[in-house]
């Protein structure tokens, strides 16, 4: 064999150019995949009797499903946030101050700052296409839109798919017959609105084609697709090929909607021979909105809901795939997606923020070998109140409330609780009295983050006040000083 | 290749003497492997997020794991007289009256009468060796002993493990160090008590070392092992080995080590070349023992546990295993294990008992193809009263009871509760309102039922009575009579 055939067969094995070499090493493409209030048990590979979701559960085997990942934040807005800038809501500007304004709302004028530093900013230096598709609900006045936030484009509803209520908002009409005349809410092309109201039958389908075809065009280049569902946030709608397929009903049908959209995804990624340089996040912004009833999902066997610090309303499903990178298997240790920023940076080789704190940890030693989680903590706010800390097996609750199903039931426990989720994930059983050492150190570390933390201004409490608004004040409450 | 070369090849590929091909055909061998209060969460593919399964995993992978599976009763001794006699408690005698006497207890001089037909005694003309290995709870005496029952030999602790506790039956004692002392429970071998007090340390490893040496010795024979661990049962024991492995605690250290035991007989059938011969089937005789606390299992997203007629009570894990028989796959169609008896006769060829009625339905068809579950309705006794009826995806409860965690609550609905619980497998929606056509067909199956059964004795109210024992009668309630 001469020198020519062997360069030809070098070619021809993909590997004669450096520039594909150096991209698979460095650059591998970023999905992140989110969906809006779906439960830790909504996923057949999470519990769920009834719902199937065959490309979801693939991925799990083939990657690593989690088990104790978190959402950055209990509602929608401040999650997100929380999730595309790698720190708490309680810096970055996202944190809730009163009840009623907890997210963004049509008329909000606020949004995460321009200045917070996104995932799609950390990898844009390192030439990355990057396209905003689905629920922003992150700001919707054109300062705040994904495009003032490192995307290159933006496609999608931007905030929640049950505002702009036509008649009010009232519970009756999430179980009525599905009509997207009842949500005069727009969908947006960049900084465009498109449609209004937004055809939400076929929502999912749109977002899915409107992804497919961002991997098409960006194939021969790093990219970052971040494909934030509407659904399965009330009120439900899906395609028609995708209603009355599931056992579990219409929210199974939703549910079974987005799992096809994930297969539609990766199937692209294999076809283009990008699947072993793609890492394919899965996640949700919170648990299931149990005051949604039927159309609720399910915590599983966690306890309460969404908008709640008790596991059910944080712990969330999170799937991680890139074949040959992410190794296979179950991980119990802890996670958060407030550490996809660092994560994906790592994986990218890209620079971390200067000059901000990053609440986030690296999870790619643990991603890529199955180390143990580095992160050993987690903390859990409420609107602007420290709520919880879990550190390793033990988690605190210095004041607990529940989920909206009635009415609001908060207590502040002059006596935290404390108990073993690892042991007791559906937090039944209160240890403090048999383990004083371990509510200390928690005590120590609520003292320590909250004494460091600093708050910024509140972005949710933009909106026009009218005299009868009551002004909230950011809380201080601190029931650890006591 | 002339003929010689031939037949030498077919030989050594294993298919020239007919006998094989025979036994493969028609006398698969049959393992029956039953955990003891596991509950529908407990599993790693059942969604638990801390107790690692990687064996019942593996099965659950390579074969079929059913979402839909019942106990054949809420509580021990009747759910275990169901599943090896495929007929409803209410019919083979082990039905109980009183709250007091809902198991055998050690004074108990009944027990599942002898002319009842075992799933044993259906193999045993097909020339099944037949092994009992574990906890038994069907009549201790000599003549309701596994080798009455049509198995060749038993050895296990004939009852439940927590009973006659020393000093008396205290919550607290489960709790404490664990002390095989505390219970005074015979090991048996055959008919002969060989250990008091059973040493519980090491049970499940002692019954898994059982039930190795009998499939090694009948790898030449059709067998059938029935492998009824006494754990997860409290009082919670597992071996040195087995200690401080999960996550979870101590629960999760006995569930790990029945998973361990489940790849122990599982590894033993491919090292003897048995993997496609043999129908391997793992469940639970009811769902969690609420009342245990920490000891106690999960029943995941499922409503209430042990001794209830809520699902969390009667659902329970079921995965069958057979690679190149039953095709993999889950199913969410109903099954219950009282059908094993018809289906392993079907796999078996072998003759179902005369002049009995059969509860059970034979699952084969599903299990090697995967089409629809041929059970479409499962009715649910608690003691001798018809609690609830399924049909369907809809389930009528007409008296709900809560387990035994504190008082019992027990209400018998003049409206029948109605819940769709493909829908809504946590029971929290009642739809009687909206579906009365759906009620009326259940009433209808509950009067067919009612009026054809033919009530066999109560064996569990054979006890040595004193004055101040209260004698219940059957039930004669009927709430779908008025």
């Amino acid at each position: 064999m001469n020198r020519t055939t062997l360069v030809l067969l070098a070619v021809l094995a993909g590997c004669a150019d450096p520039t594909v070499d150096d991209r698979s090493e460095a650059s591998p493409n970023v999905v992140v995949i989110l969906a809006d209030d779906l439960g830790y048990g909504d996923l057949e590979s999470y519990g769920h009797p009834t719902i199937q979701t065959p490309h979801l559960d693939q991925l799990a085997a083939e990657g690593q499903r989690w088990t104790s990942f978190y959402a950055g934040a209990g509602v929608c807005s401040p999650s997100r946030a929380a999730l595309l800038t790698g720190r708490l809501p309680i810096r970055n500007g996202v944190q809730p101050i009163s009840r009623s304004r907890r997210v963004f709302f049509p008329d909000s004028f606020g949004g995460l700052p321009a200045d917070e530093v996104t995932i799609a900013d950390v990898l844009k230096p390192k030439g990355y296409a990057a396209a905003a598709i689905g629920k922003w609900h992150l700001g919707h006045l054109p300062e705040y839109l994904p495009m003032s936030q490192g995307f290159d484009s933006y496609f999608g509803i931007p905030y929640s798919n049950d505002m702009n209520a036509v008649g009010g908002w009232r519970l009756e009409t999430f179980f009525a017959e599905p009509d997207i005349e009842n949500w005069d809410v727009p969908l947006m092309r960049d900084e465009e609105e498109i449609e209004r109201p937004a055809n939400q039958h076929n929502i999912t389908k749109r977002y899915t084609e409107e992804a497919v075809a961002f991997i098409r065009q960006n194939a021969d280049s790093p990219f970052f697709l971040y494909l934030a569902h509407s659904m399965p946030h009330v009120p439900l709608f899906a395609s028609e090929e995708a209603l009355g397929r599931s056992a579990r009903g219409f929210y199974g049908d939703v549910i079974q909607e987005i799992d096809w959209s994930v297969g539609q995804v990766v199937s692209t990624l294999r076809e283009l021979g990008l699947e072993e340089n793609t890492l394919v996040v899965f996640t949700s912004d919170n648990g299931p909105w149990l005051k949604m009833l039927q159309h609720s999902g399910s915590s599983g066997l966690l306890r309460d809901g969404k908008a709640t610090t008790w596991e059910g309303g944080m712990r969330v499903p999170a799937i991680f795939w890139m074949p040959g990178s992410v190794e296979p298997g179950v991980v119990h240790g802890i996670g958060s997606s407030i550490d996809l920023l660092p994560t994906i940076a790592a994986f990218a080789g890209a620079d971390l923020p200067e000059g901000v704190v990053i609440d986030g940890v690296d999870l790619s030693p643990t991603l890529k070998s199955k180390t143990a989680s580095p992160r050993d903590q987690m903390i859990f706010y409420r609107r602007d109140e420290l709520y919880a800390i879990r550190k390793g097996p033990y988690k605190a609750h210095f004041i607990t409330e529940t989920s909206y199903v009635a009415d609001t039931n908060r207590t502040v426990h002059s006596s935290p609780l404390l108990f073993n989720v690892d042991e007791d994930p559906s937090e039944k059983y209160n240890i403090a009295d048999s383990h004083p050492e371990v509510l200390a150190e928690i005590l120590d570390i609520a003292r320590e983050h909250d004494a460091g933390v600093v708050r910024r201004d509140p972005e949710l409490e933009k909106y026009p006040r009218t005299d009868g608004d009551a002004v909230e004040e950011p809380s201080t409450h601190r029931p650890w000083l006591n």
